[in-house]
């Protein structure tokens, strides 16, 4: 499984080089259209970017946050301890507001400036060994995602048979995480595996991340796959083609309800119909225990804008009404198993969600 | 119901005047942009309008059709009856072939044109009489359409309660025939009831003609119409709030198995998920008694292109695959009703599709 990463053929984001480096990230504001790698060596670049989606999805924010801290904090190793910790406050501030919602990009900023405000504490050694140490923290946050990524894609692997074909929505992949994805991951990972995996990938209106970035990251790995608008993927179920519906999270309920991109739930129910098994694959960061039911999920409603049209070519007729949620919610019951960096919860309840939470 | 069509508030043909007249037609290529007649009083003029989809749908390029061989004839009326007869199928084939493949636009030809046949070889009258004879029998043609769309909205909108909320897809509505449409006639009937009607439309994928066609004549019509891109229609489904799902068919089988736009058939698994019934409102001419069943209604597979984008604005990822049904089949046990012009068969079967035909 070491080798996993070298068969995507792209990086999302990583560190470069020692102190003083710099990040390097795939512009995804441009993709599909360009391929471009960022060089950001200052915190403004890396607000810029986090701001004009180059970087997006919850993981790789998270990643990018914790790099953004250490490009902020670089410049500072031969000031007074006191300047020095005033600095990471600045920075890890400046870093964290570039998306106050983004829950993730905070973890990130916050997994370092601790560190760095627990070392500023302890008094011992200097700016510049402190500034090692968060560079080391910052690789570390990233290398667990990374390895989460693989544990997911792992045993959601081994639930495919040798030559699986897989349906998926949205982009839950390489592309959103500092690794090789959640729902993707599973697909790679049985690439690695020798399985002769491909895939369908919903388009995924209003954004299209299906089509744009599923298909994009997919097909520069190496890996087969079919574009089709979201209303085909009940006649392609029904077909007898898709050995299986692999899909991200965004949150999952304490009774494992499912919250993802709209247009999942319709996928279970005629998964379901057509004896296809349905996985969701998230992080156990995922699953919030004190959310009892997707009923208890607000589903946030975006921008009418979305659904009449695309960026700037909007086709809708003029002066009527947008419905437009962001996401649906899958009963637990149409659920065939979730998949984390732990291992596998079939057919899941509030008792199995506990029993694997506890773990 | 007399007054049904003049709520709409638009006409998408009419013939105007006697002989020689012109069709007035709306030039469906432009909306919901631009709302533009055009005068046609020619045959290149028809065929140009037929090839840019200035009219489309089945039953209005009949009437298309029909109007069209009097365009084509109605300057012959001093001519020989032999001159006559050669010019009347000259012009019918130019009609015909301006869509080779749109059966129903030969069908509207041949109703005139086969008249015009028949009175030529009787040998009665003049050219200038037979003129007259054709064009009451391409306004027939059209008026038996309008009536045909009338009786399946009355028989459809009396399945719904006082203020129900429908969701439809695609576009089968007044734009696409020479009346009030098929599943939209439904809506327009119920409105004429005086029930409290308004409808969710999917935008359906890949051409759209959910977001520009049928919310564009529905807004027209002053009924409340919400658009939803496909995926959100499990979501409105699960929330309760739909009280109908009507839909039109391109074909029926002998078996009540139903052929339309892609991205039909999840909707008639979701609606009985949720207890909402699901109707298909089609004329008996859309029922080929001589097709068993869904499983021998060809899906023909339309460009790549379509999946990638939206005419000139592509977004897909470049070199993958695309899979592009036109159309999907709705196994009968999911539909709880077919409506035509003669009536309602709940839960169709063979049995009961081969009694309604033979009434």
């Amino acid at each position: 499984m070491e080798s996993l990463q070298l068969d995507l053929g792209f990086r999302t984001l990583d560190w470069v080089g020692e102190l003083p480096g710099h990040v390097q990230m795939l512009e995804q504001s441009l993709l599909p259209d360009q391929e471009i790698q960022l060089r950001v060596e200052d915190v403004p670049t890396m607000v810029a970017a986090i701001q004009r989606l180059a970087v997006r999805g919850a993981p790789a924010l998270g990643c990018a946050g914790a790099y953004g801290v250490i490009l902020g904090i670089q410049g500072s190793s031969e000031e007074s301890p006191e300047s020095w910790l005033q600095k990471l406050r600045e920075v890890s501030r400046t870093v964290a507001e570039a998306r106050p919602t983004a829950v993730n990009l905070s973890i990130g900023v916050k997994r370092v400036q601790e560190l760095g405000e627990r070392l500023a504490a302890a008094g011992e050694g200097q700016p510049a060994d402190w500034n090692a140490r968060l560079l080391q923290e910052a690789l570390a946050f990233h290398r667990e995602d990374e390895e989460l990524c693989l544990a997911i894609g792992r045993h959601g692997a081994a639930l495919l048979g040798p030559a699986p074909v897989v349906l998926t929505h949205c982009n839950a992949g390489a592309l959103a995480t500092g690794g090789t994805g959640t729902a993707l991951s599973v697909v790679y990972a049985a690439k690695a595996m020798g399985k002769e995996v491909s895939v369908f990938a919903d388009e995924t209106r209003p954004l299209l991340q299906g089509a744009r970035l599923t298909a994009w990251e997919l097909h520069r790995a190496g890996i087969p796959v079919t574009v089709q608008c979201d209303g085909a993927a009940a006649s392609t179920l029904a077909s007898g083609r898709i050995d299986a519906v692999v899909v991200g999270s965004d949150r999952i309920a304490a009774n494992g309800d499912v919250a993802n991109k709209i247009g999942t739930y319709p996928l279970a129910v005629l998964a379901r119909e057509h004896g296809v098994p349905f996985y969701v694959a998230a992080p156990t960061t995922t699953v919030d225990m004190h959310c009892p039911s997707g009923g208890d999920i607000p589903i946030e409603q975006r921008a009418a804008e979305e659904v009449f049209g695309y960026q700037e070519r909007l086709w809708a007729a003029k002066g009527v009404e947008a419905w437009n949620p962001a996401f649906d919610v899958t009963p637990a019951k149409w659920v065939t198993a979730i998949i984390t960096e732990r291992g596998v919860v079939e057919a899941p309840t509030a008792s199995k969600m506990a029993d694997h939470m506890a773990d």
